[in-house]
């Protein structure tokens, strides 16, 4: 299987205008939130989402300055909303890096996801096309909804798996799916191709984050730029515990482990935890349900035309689904 | 002098219906935000910039709908910023009631802002005009640099009065002056005179914040619903606290209380600070400011033509002046 950079270099130019672009949109006077948004980019991330855009406007009329202002409001907003995430979750590295709450602190990572997600807007603002604005917004409204309920069922060990599922639609599949929609509905691409990549984006972005949350619990740290077990830590109750849960003959020691986590309110060791859910049948029950994600992802992409584009999103499709960072 | 209740009458049945969508515009199915965002809503506030939305618009072609659409998502930006604005500053109480984060927690208080900013786009959406877009969206930029803005210069003694007006230039101003600019713009009313709307409101809002600055040493905790000297605790040094450190002879003792306060993280009684800047020529000096940018504001409308609203928005103009609430 290809990884990640074999995928993009087709792409190589136009991710790098992006990224030039990206940049130049957070740029300032102020020297503090030049430093925390430079600090945040620098710190990278996979840009799965500018990729889904630039893939799917080739599907209609490629434009990079079109791509572009839809890629990087996109991008920042997903910005935005991690250090934001991350005050909540006092995490203090991602993808290796310190977090701006944990380099400067959780006022200063509020205000610098309120200066990036302002900028967005000024990108936006660039877009003629007012169902690209209807449709952002929607999903930011969704997104916002989805950090409050994370907060919610922090530490609740009766949730169901559509709770869970629920919580990671609005959290991120919701806006990996805009981003395929929105570069084919910016490129000109009829309706019925837009939705069936949003369809993709949506199966994608669900499986992604159950990856992700796998990961979590089976990763380690250089693998996966954080210590592991940091969402159980913080109260985070992934599909993998979800299953574990429902498995009356763990049921209860994972409960009691949970529960000594919660009164230590995270700051303990969770060795014996991960040791005990690495054992369970819930990582290959989780891995199985983003395997069907994957699937249902790439059977959205039947009807379109066979373009290197559709060779190069079903690439990424396998390979998030078998991630290991 | 009449109060603001008596300016207002005239509009009453229309800022009745923005108070409704403004309700609707944050309802949703989550129960915990729906109890954050109407209790900031309840909290009330003097719906300053829909007002002017709405007297602006005047001067145009009249019509609520499109009035709602620009006064609802001014008021929820605004409204956003304070609650993540009550984080940093630590606040309990505002205009009396408990601040979101000290009823539930910061972490609640920076999502119910980025939910009740999040809505505010939505409404956006719903204007044609993408002119009104890009003014929002570059004051919302300048509004999130001068809340980072503020962090950097807590306890710092040697900024200068440019520091100060650049920073409530930000912070108030320019969302009022915008209030004026886009009512009578999104009523149609030509440029020349959306522009001097804009003046009028900024100079208004300039003379505010002055006077909110003031009021905060000098009213009492009934009159402005939170304990005076709660700028100066967070480390907030504003306009009369900066004209007392212009003056020699009592420099030395100022300097000293700050230092006192700031080593004790504010947590301790400022009266005798109070009392000391409240003797002092720096809060006359603020005042005389504030009347100066009232004035400007004044004669800003001096060309426009002589209808009611003009008379509203100078009654308002007079009354924020005064105000000792």
């Amino acid at each position: 299987m290809k990884n990640l950079l074999e995928i993009y270099a087709r792409k190589r130019r136009d991710i790098s205008a992006i990224e030039k672009e990206l940049e130049e949109s957070v740029n300032n006077d102020h020297s503090l939130l030049r430093e925390t948004s430079i600090h945040l980019l620098k710190a990278g991330g996979k840009r799965i989402r500018p990729v889904f855009v630039l893939l799917s406007g080739e599907f209609g009329n490629y434009e990079l300055q079109t791509m572009k202002h839809v890629a990087v409001p996109l991008e920042l907003i997903h910005m935005a909303s991690l250090v934001h995430d991350d005050v909540i979750d006092d995490a203090n590295t991602r993808r290796g890096q310190l977090t701006v709450r944990s380099k400067w602190d959780n006022r200063i990572a509020m205000f610098t996801g309120d200066y990036i997600f302002a900028r967005a807007l000024g990108v936006i603002t660039q877009i003629p096309d007012p169902r690209v604005h209807q449709i952002m917004s929607k999903a930011i409204v969704e997104m916002s909804i989805g950090e409050m309920e994370q907060i919610r069922f922090f530490f609740h060990s009766e949730q169901s798996i559509r709770d869970y599922l629920l919580r990671i639609r609005r959290k991120t599949a919701l806006l990996i799916a805009i981003s395929c929609q929105l570069g084919a509905m910016a490129s000109g691409a009829p309706d019925w191709l837009s939705t069936k990549l949003y369809n993709f984006g949506y199966n994608v972005g669900m499986a992604f984050q159950i990856r992700d949350d796998i990961l979590d619990l089976t990763g380690t740290e250089k693998q996966i730029g954080k210590p592991p077990g940091s969402d159980v830590k913080q109260g985070n109750i992934t599909l993998p515990i979800i299953l574990c849960l429902q498995d009356p003959a763990i049921k209860p020691m994972i409960l009691t482990e949970l529960d000594r986590i919660h009164k230590l309110d995270g700051q303990t060791d969770v060795s014996r935890f991960l040791e005990m859910i690495r054992g369970s049948a819930g990582i290959k029950e989780a891995d199985r349900l983003s395997q069907v994600y994957i699937d249902k992802a790439i059977s959205s992409l039947d009807k379109l035309p066979n373009n290197q584009a559709k060779k190069d999103l079903i690439e990424i499709a396998h390979f998030i689904g078998n991630r290991s960072y």
